[in-house]
């Protein structure tokens, strides 16, 4: 089984674009015309199709955020496992955004459901402010290729609340968090020398990534905050490394909201913003000579 | 609306139980002839009927933990959904155990999920570690009635890695967290003294829960690692609050597996093992002058 890290490296590769598109569907951004006649998960699930078609030619990976799939109960939840099929059989990689976290025997069953059969994930994202026997059946499913993406400093306004207090050694809390996710790493090194536990680092903190970038060298990062949520393509830089590599940016509202402004079909705009993307953070990375191709 | 703090103390009163049972269904534990010819959800929905049938009369509130549910995906979540309407119907409470955390606009919806219509539950637990963005919209839910129990020192062996770290102030993380929680109690004190916005104070830590209520004096404890975990009745006894309240016990596997070390029906099993604990509690509570009735 290949190792998660090699399998995104891969896909990043090809096409050359560190890029994800958050899916995270709103019913009320959702156009008319596709909610017609059906329930949300059924409207959900029709414009995610759309979006996925329009962007799969331009980037590595999605990555669906199932608070928006939850509001809408089972019908929401099968919308998200289908839309995690479709995706899959368009040949992109799934990142569940789902911050899962419970004690170990609880974790164990998260990690069954969204790494395993019933939604099928090939990564997720972790809360671990439980510590590492939360972390553990997560890690346990690397050896299957999956991959799970660790909070470390969350992109939003009072992330630091918590994240930036400096501990009794002078390391702030996202440092000591930064440690774990290197050590819980460790085992789970790809040939490409990239980890398949990854770690999440907002691009509204640059100078807080440049620090964890050495906290972390082997990995991924997923970057939130680009976009609709005020980070811009230089801001993402620290996140890489001077090889190019270990980080995937994501934007949600602003690809899969794209028509709002661009205007036209949401599915064509929707495109349009996601090759826009590429380009602005190509133009960044080539910029600081961190471009790989 | 009456504040969900008010309607937790006299839930319990009527019982006379600080006790929750936690509803956390593991398929190959359930009784097989609950589960000839159904599909995974309709089998852990009907052993909860059974479960809660048995329970109703000596418990205040469930506490669901959705991981075991999302485990069998769209039909899982059915069977929590409908696991939550039978618990009401049944004129009991229902804490949510699902840990759900993110930035604002996402915390809005997953609030929108388990506090509004598509889940319906009571209360949920919350992880923090973003900070009070991420908090704010469980917060607003508690003018209609609703509550939260946050994560502070938890049950799980590791739950130190983090959380038991000393800050710069000498304060560990863990009173940190405690002290925001007190903090954004403030604003939804009901009329007996306690707040809506509640803590997750391990069992398994009787001596950091004698601090925590210093820090939190009007939180009420949501006390999991009683039972199977291996915290006992006097672990539990720092968590009250002279006045004899301030805190529910959880036992969850203790309960609704108790078939297999008592014998029996699985129901009537689980009923006479959630007398027991409230007995065990009681007694506990008694030696210590901490029993309101």
């Amino acid at each position: 089984m290949r190792n998660f890290a090699d399998i995104l490296l891969a896909a990043i590769d090809k096409k050359q674009n560190p890029s994800v598109v958050g899916l995270d569907p709103r019913l009320d951004r959702i156009p008319d015309s596709i909610k017609e006649g059906k329930t949300p998960g059924e409207a959900i699930l029709d414009f995610n199709k759309g979006i996925i078609d329009a962007i799969s030619h331009v980037v590595p990976m999605v990555k669906p955020q199932i608070a928006f799939y939850e509001q809408y109960g089972a019908d929401g939840i099968r919308a998200f496992i289908e839309t995690i099929e479709y995706a899959r059989s368009k040949k992109l990689l799934v990142l569940e955004d789902v911050k899962r976290n419970d004690i170990g025997s609880t974790a164990k069953a998260y990690a069954e459901a969204h790494l395993g059969g019933a939604f099928g994930g090939d990564a997720v994202t972790v809360n671990a402010y439980l510590g590492s026997d939360g972390v553990k059946p997560f890690l346990e499913k690397t050896s299957e290729g999956k991959g799970l993406f660790i909070l470390v400093k969350t992109s939003n306004p009072s992330s630091g609340e918590l994240q930036d207090k400096l501990l009794d050694d002078g390391r702030a809390v996202y440092e000591l968090m930064a440690e774990l996710v290197d050590k819980w790493g460790n085992d789970c090194i790809g040939e490409r020398g990239y980890s398949a536990v990854g770690a999440v680092v907002g691009a509204t903190y640059p100078k807080e990534a440049e620090l964890l970038r050495k906290v972390m060298p082997r990995a991924i990062f997923l970057v939130p905050g680009y976009g609709a949520q005020g980070g811009g393509a230089d801001d993402v830089v620290p996140c890489f490394n001077p090889d190019g590599y270990g980080a995937v940016v994501n934007s949600s509202r602003g690809v899969i909201f794209a028509y709002e402004k661009l205007g036209g079909e949401f599915d064509e705009a929707a495109g349009r913003a996601a090759e826009a993307m590429r380009e602005d953070i190509s133009k960044a990375l080539k910029k600081a000579d961190k471009w790989p191709w």
